[in-house]
């Protein structure tokens, strides 16, 4: 009857029917998960209408608080369903989902234990995912294909900003899944930032979390809850131009990690510069780098090494006491030089948020030597940040990125949606028990490997 | 100045500490791990006198706790390491973690992005590890072995019944990582809880805090921390017997499951009997569970369908409210019939606590609808829940059991001390960038399997 009570008793009853959804999806064929997408994308095909006008008046809304300047107008043009192609792009997103293999079924270890008892490690879906997302109404789509390919149920919560759009799509994507044999409660939405609070609480029915969103988003999550949280956090993204480079790379390279799209969490933030380049190499580059615009942020060596026609440059600034602790997410670089590849390697691990790291170099030493030191997620070689990227990778349709540093890690493709179970079979009349294995009863451990084979499911 | 600031620092001191000694190990031949686990050995052995009457000063300790009732005696024969043969399995422990492979440096994905530019995903340790456990004062040697031997740094936390011994055995591997390249800092071990709060706030520093204990101790860990947890919580482990089943098995498994350890996280807690056994196998097998002095906790039909001499036993009781929701880890075993293997299913699902559940059948079909549906990290068919374990699948030594859905589920090995990172190389003289991707540019995504080309480093 309290109001604490009333507030966390509506996410209770939506964690419980995910959880409930989830069981009685793992008894569904796997394979009839494509047919339960393609009905989705039946569904938003034929209401695409309807979707248009609940995302206008999501636009409607959105217009007077950017005026007033509540709101930023990037953030209303991702809002938007209704430019060209954008609609189309999100119904092919599914066929996407749907050409992907199965990720779960899957043996990844086939053992025998003693002849006639068989171990297998086969993958499943993890169970319950809570996913929190901001302004792009399509994410619902996009994540609704993903947990459904994967076997899992999911509670999606969009920003305030796309309510109506995201309502709707949530709601026809229940009617679909409503003409097959998953319940239809395998995806769920929930509007207001309360519930999030409630669910976050839910430990017993959900199982990840996912916060799609800026590190504000993923911190507040963690402090709120038990559950385990796969943060797609920032990305303070660094280039180590080593000593040993094939200097023609170098510029080519650094601007496409900064300007190829300077507010993705795999652009450019920190350049670091061997000292051997401050001579020639860096007041070069400098000025390429100012030509594209880009506000640099040096380090006391790297400033001293411009000469005084580039120091004047507006757009030359002395590093700050952050400079190198910032993602700056827009046409600014932090630069410093670096004796030797031991200290861009310790400055990387200090400072960089561990998402992509980047050395350019010709020494095989030094860059198997970063590779080994560099701590992050991605960790590439003569190659720009911003392939960090699960369509770039291969993996097709991302969930996201991961920076933490268990389970999942860098672009997570649909095998982040997976965990394994251990199968144990007996094929022994009498059953297999651990008693028969004490000495002197006879049985002994094989631990034979089975070669792959697969788990008899 | 403040209290708090002069008991928090010592613990961002050793987690800065671990840190830095995780990143300096990574630039050390992960061959040479092999050769510190066995210095770590040797001093082990020279020092073996010492150790002993640290652990005998433990002991002392701790018996006026037992006779006054405050410590458990079987908490204390745990600490000692002075039983015949204990002292020579702890650095036997060693040696098999000196025979396991290497876990890290696997390439386990290897694709070409296009030409010239190939992607790899490469195992490597998650970084610094918090293990906080009971009593075992030999857990640090084991933990140790596994950290060094999977390239992680661990800041280890035993019980205050074991500080001398564990205090003493840390010091010693300390030594002995100080006569090779890894730094001794790479294990450390704090003795007050106090200090556990503190370093549970490390998330900085540390990436993975595993409370090896019950229930209270993994969610009081949770509750303080938001670095991410791998449980080794309880165990409420249930077999179904199927109404298909091969009789003579029922007794061997069920009595294996439950006896052979009562008080190990995998044993038998909870025992569902198809409802047709309820008139002839069900009155036997409990004359057998008797036989066992085992306290039978039954649901209202398996009560009453027994004979009322076998009502009359003491130790039948009528299932209370709490009987299907109890890990027991005693003689004690909870009884309930349900009408089929759905059922059986969704009581597993929602009592157990997702470690192992096993079915005893003879019908494909039944074994294959359990294995789906139930969603525990261990499922077994026809064999005893007791095989849940490490050692027994064949993994070699096992950090724990973990209940969780993600990372790593059941029985863990070497592997759940392991991540991985992803390697992108450009064989382009003048490196790789996304820009010659976009349209007109020329270059295309060919994501080539490699299959299985190994990571050049």
């Amino acid at each position: 009857m309290s109001s604490s009570s009333s507030t966390s008793s509506p996410a209770e009853t939506i964690a419980r029917a995910a959880r409930e959804a989830f069981e009685a999806s793992q008894l569904v064929d796997p394979e009839k998960r494509n047919d339960a997408l393609r009905s989705i994308k039946d569904v938003l095909k034929e209401n695409k209408d309807e979707i248009l006008a609940a995302n206008e008046k999501d636009m409607e809304a959105a217009r007077p608080l950017v005026e007033s300047g509540h709101l930023s107008s990037s953030l209303v043009s991702r809002l938007s369903l209704s430019r060209p192609g954008k609609f189309e792009a999100m119904l092919s997103g599914i066929d996407e989902v749907v050409a992907l293999p199965l990720p779960t079924g899957k043996t990844t270890y086939s053992k025998e234990l003693s002849p006639g008892l068989e171990l297998y490690r086969v993958t499943c879906p993890i169970g319950v995912l809570l996913v929190i997302f901001e302004a792009r109404p399509e994410v619902v789509v996009n994540i609704a294909a993903l947990a459904i390919k994967s076997g899992n149920a999911a509670i999606l919560k969009g920003g305030k900003e796309s309510v109506h759009t995201a309502t709707l799509l949530n709601e026809l994507i229940q009617r679909a899944l409503g003409k097959t044999e998953f319940p239809s409660t395998s995806i769920q939405s929930v509007a207001t930032r309360s519930e999030i609070s409630s669910l976050l609480a839910q430990e017993r029915y959900i199982d990840l979390v996912m916060p799609r969103g800026g590190k504000a988003l993923v911190q507040s999550v963690k402090d709120q809850t038990k559950i385990p949280v796969m943060g797609h956090a920032d990305g303070i993204c660094a280039i180590y131009v080593d000593d040993e480079v094939d200097e023609g790379m170098v510029e080519r390279v650094v601007l496409d990690s900064k300007l190829d799209y300077p507010a993705a969490c795999n652009a450019l933030e920190t350049l670091l510069l061997h000292e051997t380049h401050l001579k020639s190499l860096w007041p070069r580059l400098a000025e390429s780098l100012l030509d594209s615009k880009i506000v640099l942020h040096l380090d006391p060596s790297t400033y001293s090494s411009l000469p005084e026609s580039t120091r004047s440059n507006p757009l030359v600034k002395q590093a700050g006491p952050d400079a190198f602790d910032t993602e700056h997410l827009d046409l600014e670089l932090s630069v410093k030089s670096v004796p030797d590849v031991r200290a861009a390697v310790d400055h990387i691990n200090q400072h960089s948020s561990h998402h992509t790291d980047s050395i350019l170099t010709t020494s095989d030493a030094h860059s198997s030597y970063f590779v080994r030191g560099v701590s992050s997620a991605d960790v590439f070689i003569n190659a720009s940040t911003r392939f960090a990227d699960g369509q770039r990778f291969g993996l097709g349709t991302e969930v996201g990125i991961s920076t933490g540093k268990t389970h999942a890690r860098g672009p997570v493709g649909l095998e982040g949606l997976c965990i394994y179970k251990w199968v144990l079979k007996s094929n022994e009349k009498d059953g297999s028990v651990v008693g028969d294995f004490a000495a002197g009863k006879g049985k002994t451990y094989t631990h034979k490997d089975l070669k792959g084979k697969e788990a008899p499911f």
